[in-house]
C-alpha cells in the first residue's frame, strides 16, 4: 500500500504522522508505506520529506498520479486543487483520500463522485473519530436524547483578527474557494448531518470585518432538520477569546448532548430520563475501555489530543479497506456537505431562506 | 410612597419581596409602603398580603388606580393587560412600574410611552441590574472590548416539554401575546440592546414542538447590529438540561465578555490586550467592593441570588426618583425592545429580514 | 416570641434578614419579632435598629437578658462572649441560639450545655441548610456513596493577606480565641462530623504568615474516622484566588459527592454504579421542586444566595420549636465541633496525634 | 544512538512512541534508533516490538547491557529491578534513563547516583514537560505568585476498588516497594519539589482499604517548605470518580497558579497584582507559540494528550546529550524525590514528623 501525499502544510504534517502512527494502534494486515510526498516547493518538500519519513519527493502531482507503484493519493492541497487531482488520481484508479472541503462547489463534488465509482475513498471530516463524539453518536442513535428538538453548533476561531496574518490561500478566494464556510461551517456541518440527520432549508449571513478581504470572516446560518429539530450554526475567524472552539449541543426530549474540541476528551450529557432530583450535567473524561477507541490509545484518564483523529480516521478506513467493507465519510459524504454550503452561500447572497439542491 | 401591586402570582413575590427588602440594602430617604395587592382571586390574594405584608387587598384595578392615596401602580399582571392598565395608571397620574414585556406590541407601547409623559417609569428587566451584567456594561463602555464582532444571545428554558405544564396563561396567545419571543427573548434582547446598541435587521424563525399549542415554543434569530457586528438569538422552553440558562457573549477586538444567569454572581472575561502567553478565559466573582452593589449586599464570595436583581432594580428607580434623575429601563426601553419583538414576529411570519419600525 | 439580638455586625446583619424574612418562605404559626437590638456603641447600634427595622436598642447585654418580654437571646457577638452571654440567658430560662464557634474551648461549651438544659437552642452553623449540602445528606444516608474512603474539605480565604485589614477582633486572642481554627475550620468540621460521622484521631499543623500576629493564619490537618474514611481539613486566609471557598469532597465505592460554596447552588456528584461508559461528573443546579427547600424560595434555576441559609436555618428552627421536635445544630452539635478545635490546637502545639476528649 | 528497552508494559508501549516520535517534532541531529526491546516473555516481547518496530527481541537484561553497540539503556521494568540495572548499566558506560521510581529507597538510590557519574542520565518524571506545568514553573521563577504560602497536590486515580484489578506487580510489596508512595505521591513530590523547593519536614498517614493488600492503597501528608509555605499532598487509588487527577494548586502573595492533569493543556491562573476588579481565576489553553513547545507539536488551541510528555522528555534530553548541557529530571532529582518518599514512609510508621535524611 504505497502512498502519495500531495501537500505539506498543516495538514501534510497531520497526514504524515497518521501514517507513521496507525500501525502502533491498529492491528493492521498491511501498513501504509509513505512513498512520496510532492509538492511545489523543492527545498520545503526535502526538508518534510526528512522529518516525516517519506521515501521520495516530487513537485507535479500529475507525474505522481501516473506512477504505477502508487495505490493512494492522499490530497492535503490548498482547497481549489481537490476537484482536479481527485478526478485524475481517480481515473488512474487509485485509491483517493481528500482533505476537506471535498470541493469547491457541489457541482465538482458530483464530478469527483462520479469519478470515483467504486474505488476506496475518504474525506477528512476527522471529527467524526473524536472518542467523545463517536459517543454522542452511539448514544443518539441509542435514542438517549429521544426526539430531537434542538442543534446548536459553533466553530470559533479568532486569528482572523491577527494582523500577522493577513495573507495566505485561506484568504484567497482563488485558493480557498470561500472563507469559513469551507473552513469552519464545513465541520460543523458534517457533523450536524452525521448526528442530526438531513438539513432541509437554512437561511445564512455572511460577514467580512476586514474591508479588503476577498473572503468571508464569518457566517450565522439558522437551519430546519428533516427529523424536526431546528438548528443554528455559527462560524468565525473573529470568535476573540477561542482558538478552535468547535462545539455543538443538541437538547432532545429525553437530555442534552453537548461538546467542545478544547476539550476532546470530554462529552456534556444531560439525562432528562432520571429522577429530576438526579438530573443534571455530567462532563464524562471519554477515554474508558467501554468508549470509542477506549482500548486504542493509553488508558483511562490518560487523555489523547488532536493528532489523534487523523489515526483513528485512517485507521479505520484502512480496517474498512481490509475487510471490504464501505467507509464514512466518503465522497458522498463530502458532497452532502458540499451542497448545504452551496445553499449557505446562495441564501446569504440573496438574503433568503434556501434549500440544498440534489 | 404607598404601593399597589397588580398581581400576585410568581413576579409579584417577586416584586412584594424587592418592597420589603430595598430598605434593608439601599440609603433611602422615604421607604415604599405596601398598601395594596390586587388580584382576581380574593382569597389568594389575601393570603398573599398576609406572607408579605400588604396593608389591604383589592380585587378591582381601576378602582385601585383611582385611589388618592396610591402613588406608585406596579404592574405585574399577565400580559395582555399591561397597555390597558399602564395607560389608565398614568392618565391619573401615578408612577407606573410594568413588568416585561411593556406590551403586546409596539403599538401599545407606543401608546403606553405616550400616556406615561414625564411621569417616572421602569420596566422591569430586572437582569441590567445583576451585578456582573453591570460590570460587562462598565468594561464595554470603558472599550475593554474594543470593537465589538460578534453578540451571541440564548435564553433556553425546558418547562415546555414538561407534561404537567401544559396551561396557565403563559401558553395563550389571548394572555401572553407570544410565547418564548415575549417571555425569554424579550430579556436578551434588552441586554443586547443596552450592551451592543441599536439592531438593524433580524432574520427570525419561530417554531412550536406541541401540537395544537397556540404560542412559539422556540425562536431563533441573526441581526446586523449598527456598530457593525453581527449577533445571534436564541430563545426556547424546550432546551433540555438547561433550567434558566440566560447567557450572552460578545468578541470585540479586544476581548471576549461572557455570562450565564445559572451562576450569575460571575463574569466570564478574556482580555486579549495582554501578552499572548497570560491570555485566557477569566471567571470572575463579581462580589468584590470594586463591583457594581459590591458593598450593597453581602462580603466578596458570599453570593447573592435571583431575588437581589428585583431589588437592585428598585433601589437605584427609587434613587432616581429622590434625586429625579432619569432612570432606565424605562418605558423608551421598553418600546425598544418591543419594536424588535415585533420585526421578530414579522420577519419569521414572511420569512425575510425586517428591520424594527420606529 | 420576642427576639434579642446581640450583636450588630455582619452577622448581625445576615441575623437581622433572616428575621425579616423567614416568615415570607416558610408558614409559622407565630412570627418573630425583632424586640430589641443590643451593642456597646449606641449609635451604630441605632443605625442598624433604624435600617433593619428593630423596635428598641441596648447596649448592656445583661439588662437585656433580664427582661421578661424577651423570649430569644440570639448571640452575634465576638466569640470570647458567647459562653458567659449563653449560660446568663439559659439561667433566666432564655430560648438560646449562638454564633459559631460555641465557645472558646470544649470546658466552655460543656458549661454552656450543661447551663441550656432542655431549653430549646441553635447554633448558627448555617451552611447545614444550603439545599445543595442537605441533598448530599440525603444521598449520603440513603448510601449512595456507599463506603466512604476520603473526605477532603478546604475552607480558602484571602483576606489574611489584605494590608488594609491588620486589625479587629477576629485577629486577636482574646476576642476571637484563635484564627482560622474558630473562623473556618470550625464550618468545615461541623460539616465533616455530620456527613461524614465522628472523627477519632487528629493530626494538624498551624502557621502564621503575618509576624506578630497573634493568631493563626492557616491549618492543615489529616484525620481518621470512625466510619474508616480518612480526611484531610485545610482552612486558610491566605488562600491567595479564593474568596470563600469552603468546600468538600467525599469518595466512596459507590461514587463521589463534591460541593464549593462560591457555586452553593450547585452539587458535584459521581455515580459509580452507572454502567462505566456513563460515568461522569454531574453538576446539578439544586433548585428543583424535588431538592431541599426546592419550593421554599424561587423556581428552578432561578438561584439563590448566601443569606438563604441563615432564613433556611431560623425558619427549620421555629418550625421544630412550633412542633416540639429536636433541632440541629444544637449546643450538643457545637460542643462536638469545639472538641475536635481543641485536638487540632493540641495536635499543633505537641506535634502529635490527638484524639477528641470527651 | 542504539537504544535498547527494558520493559513491555505500559511504560514500554509510551516510551517506544517518544523515540518514534521525537524526530518529527525536534531538530535532532541524530536519531535514536529502535534497537531491542527486552523483557521475560518472548512472545509477548515479539509482538511487541513488531508493533513498535524494535529491530531485536532480548529475554535477558544483563546480555543487553553487555552489548557494545548499545548506547542507551532505558529502564521501564517493574520498580525492584530499577537499581540493579541500573548500576550494571552504568558500569558498562551506558548512558541510563530510568522510569520514576528513581528506586526502593533512598539508600539504593545514592548507589545509583554514584554509579552513574558522569554519564547522562534521566529519570522519567515526564509531568514536567508538560506545557502547562512548564509555564506554570516559568511564572513561579518570574516571581509571578509573590512569596509562596500554600501548596497543595493530589493525585487521584479509582482503579484500586476495581475488583478486576486484586493482582499484578505494583500491588505487591516484592516489586512494587509500596503502593501509591511509588506510583503517584513519587510524581506529585518531584512536581512540588521542583515548583517550590525542598521540604524540610513531613507528617505522613497510609491506609489500604483492601484486607490482606500488602501495600497502601492511599496516603495523606503535611508538609514545611524551606520557603516558609506550607503544603499538603494526597496520593491515592480510592479517589472513586477521578481517573487520572494529579493535580497541584499554590497560593502566594501576587497570586495562584493550579493545573489538573485530566486538562492537561490548561493552566488555571489567578493574578492578585491586577486591579481587583478584574482579578478572577484564568482558564489559559496553553497551546499559543508563546507558550512552553507551542511550536513543537500543533497549532493553537489543537491540543496535545498524554503521550507528549514523554516525547517532549525525551527531546528534550537528547538536545542537552547533543549540547553536552545538564539536563534535568535525573538520577539527583530522583533520588531527592525517594528521600521524601522514605520520610514519608517512616513518618506513617512512626506517627510523627520526619525530614529528609541527607
Amino acid at each position: 500500500m504505497n502512498v502519495a501525499l500531495l501537500g505539506y502544510g498543516f495538514m501534510g504534517r497531520a497526514h504524515s504522522n497518521a501514517y507513521h502512527q496507525v500501525g502502533h494502534f491498529f492491528d493492521l494486515a498491511t501498513l501504509p508505506v509513505r512513498k512520496i510526498i510532492c509538492g511545489r516547493d523543492p527545498t520545503a518538500v526535502a526538508k518534510m520529506a526528512a522529518q516525516w519519513g517519506w521515501d521520495e519527493i516530487a513537485t507535479d502531482w500529475r507525474a505522481v498520479i501516473g506512477r504505477k507503484d502508487i495505490d493512494i493519493i492522499d490530497i492535503a492541497t490548498p482547497n481549489h486543487l481537490h476537484a482536479e487531482i481527485a478526478i485524475a488520481a481517480a481515473q488512474a484508479g487509485k485509491i483517493v483520500l481528500c482533505e476537506k472541503p471535498l470541493a469547491l462547489s457541489a457541482a465538482d463534488g458530483e464530478r469527483m463522485l462520479a469519478a470515483i465509482g467504486s474505488l476506496p475513498n475518504l474525506v477528512w471530516f476527522n471529527y467524526r473519530r473524536v472518542p467523545a463524539i463517536m459517543l454522542a453518536k452511539r448514544w443518539i442513535d441509542e435514542g438517549r436524547i429521544g426526539t430531537p428538538y434542538h442543534y446548536r453548533a459553533t466553530y470559533l476561531q479568532q486569528w482572523g483578527n491577527d494582523p500577522a496574518r493577513r495573507t495566505g490561500w485561506k484568504l484567497e478566494r482563488a485558493t480557498a474557494g470561500s472563507g469559513v464556510i469551507v473552513d469552519l461551517l464545513c465541520h460543523i456541518m458534517d457533523l450536524a448531518l452525521w448526528l442530526n440527520g438531513p438539513i432541509t432549508e437554512i437561511n445564512a449571513l455572511t460577514h467580512t470585518f476586514i474591508e479588503g478581504r476577498e473572503i468571508e470572516d464569518a457566517s450565522l446560518a439558522m437551519a430546519r432538520f428533516a427529523n424536526g429539530s431546528i438548528g443554528s450554526f455559527e462560524a468565525t475567524r473573529f470568535g476573540i477569546g477561542s482558538l478552535n472552539r468547535n462545539t455543538f449541543k443538541i437538547h432532545g426530549s429525553a437530555g442534552m448532548i453537548g461538546f467542545n474540541l478544547e476539550d476532546l476528551n470530554r462529552l456534556s450529557y444531560f439525562d432528562a430520563r432520571l429522577p429530576r432530583e438526579e438530573q443534571g450535567t455530567r462532563s464524562l473524561l471519554a477515554t474508558a475501555p467501554e468508549h470509542p477507541f477506549g482500548t486504542t490509545f493509553w488508558k483511562p484518564g490518560h487523555i489523547i489530543g488532536y493528532e489523534h483523529t487523523f489515526i483513528a480516521t485512517l485507521g479505520e478506513f484502512l480496517l474498512a479497506l481490509e475487510k471490504g467493507e464501505p467507509f464514512h465519510p466518503n465522497f458522498a459524504d463530502g458532497l452532502a456537505v458540499q451542497r448545504m454550503l452551496d445553499a449557505v452561500e446562495r441564501s446569504a447572497a440573496i438574503r433568503q431562506w434556501e434549500s440544498p439542491l440534489t
